[in-house]
């Protein structure tokens, strides 16, 4: 049996009807899978009511101790919770974990060098408790990650890309396993302003080519560096698309696909 | 080996040295071992600054879906993950739970008579997943709960004290449970203003006199009341203490032990 890795982002998160509809795909895919969420607006929203102001030092957000606070709330709980509510009322046997839980996502304290980004943490494959996620999968539960890890001080907030990336590529020491990153677009885009030039597949080769001629660009150049860098440390394969094909993306009837 | 059902309240909680002190006590207990932890004021203080008042009907608390999400992160959230991070590095492989998560806990929603508590849930141990969490015991984890039942419409709020009775009661049909209430009391006093005069034990027998002559009263009687039923439910043996004295109240060195 093969396990699918599915990450969705903050946009899906802050749209109750889009989110829904896309736990529902979720709940009735077939056979082993894991969902990892990002954050979304909402903890801005509940931060700036409580006070707490996003910190940027250089443009770069900083996990202060009360930012800490706020996302172990909001993604921990009232994110995490009603997603494994939800996955559940539609026959989805979820559980949701930070990395904490069963230390299940051991990871280590930025190191500061000329930012101090407060309490983020960098995770690791290698060091990931892949045995008690293999263990929750054989017992029928869906696992549901909110972006959190830990470190013996405590929780650190964390990348939801990466531990998407990381708990696939630890998985794939026990079975083949498939990472699909659910965002608003259709895919890689040839065509930055039509939604449905999303190219099929991508090679290392295409993508060295396509970043040349600038086709490729911005943000979408280290998401797709990190679905290389997956491929090559065992997994499958990796799926870049829209939230809503959900189906279609793991079927290859959507979306990019990285071999 | 049998099982120790510890519950603690918000007065712990609210105290962060105390419940530092507390989860190191927890931490090195031996064998099998499972958390309950309540709310405290910390979530009625979130509340204020995100403009939840709290809302009472005939002086009975209402959780409305305001006060739902609320908890939903303080307690889910905050509380929970926070308590597993300490339990962590304390050497004691903790994972924090919800009546959701594994659909662990399913209650059913408190149905309206005179009055509509909102989103409360009534859980009884024949129905709580006394196999999911026989085998997280054996997987060598120990569960948290936040006191977050489920039912088919979602998370539901429900009393600690209630689901650390259920809990003990459904685990007793895998193992001997041994179940402690931690207070911030030394357990059933003989003399209200006085903390050394804690009953040593007290039988169905005693709790019927004291109750007649008025030595115990108010919220210990339903305390009493619980514990009287889980012991006639299966569990062996419900002690009443201090929370300061963890160790002592499973020696039998303290508290007031019911059989």
């Amino acid at each position: 049996m093969h396990l699918i890795v599915i990450k969705i982002g903050g946009n899906i998160i802050d749209d109750p009807a889009k989110l829904s509809a896309f736990l529902k795909d979720f709940a009735t895919l077939d056979g082993y899978k894991i969902l990892v969420h990002g954050g979304g607006k909402i903890a801005t929203d509940i931060g700036k009511k409580l006070g707490i102001e996003p910190n940027y030092v250089n443009g770069r957000r900083i996990t202060d101790e009360q930012t800490l606070n706020l996302v172990t709330m909001v993604y921990a709980g009232l994110i995490n919770k009603n997603i494994v509510a939800e996955l559940q009322a539609g026959g989805c046997n979820a559980i949701g974990l930070t990395g904490a839980d069963g230390c299940i996502l051991p990871a280590t304290k930025r190191p500061v060098k000329d930012i101090d980004y407060g309490f983020v943490g960098d995770v690791k494959s290698d060091n990931i408790n892949s045995e008690l996620i293999n263990k929750f999968l054989h017992t029928g539960l869906t696992p549901v990650f909110a972006p959190l890890t830990y470190s013996a001080g405590g929780l650190l907030n964390t990348n939801a890309d990466t531990i998407a990336q990381e708990v696939a590529q630890a998985m794939s020491h026990h079975m083949p396993v498939q990472l699909v990153y659910c965002f608003e677009k259709k895919g890689v885009l040839i065509d930055a302003e039509d939604d449905n030039s999303a190219i099929n597949r991508i090679t290392a080769k295409d993508f060295d080519e396509l970043k040349e001629k600038g086709i490729i660009s911005g943000g979408m150049i280290p998401k797709l560096e990190n679905a290389f860098t997956a491929i090559d440390k065992g997994v499958e394969s990796v799926i870049i698309g829209h939230a809503d094909d959900l189906h279609a993306l793991i079927s290859g009837d959507s979306g990019t696909c990285i071999r």
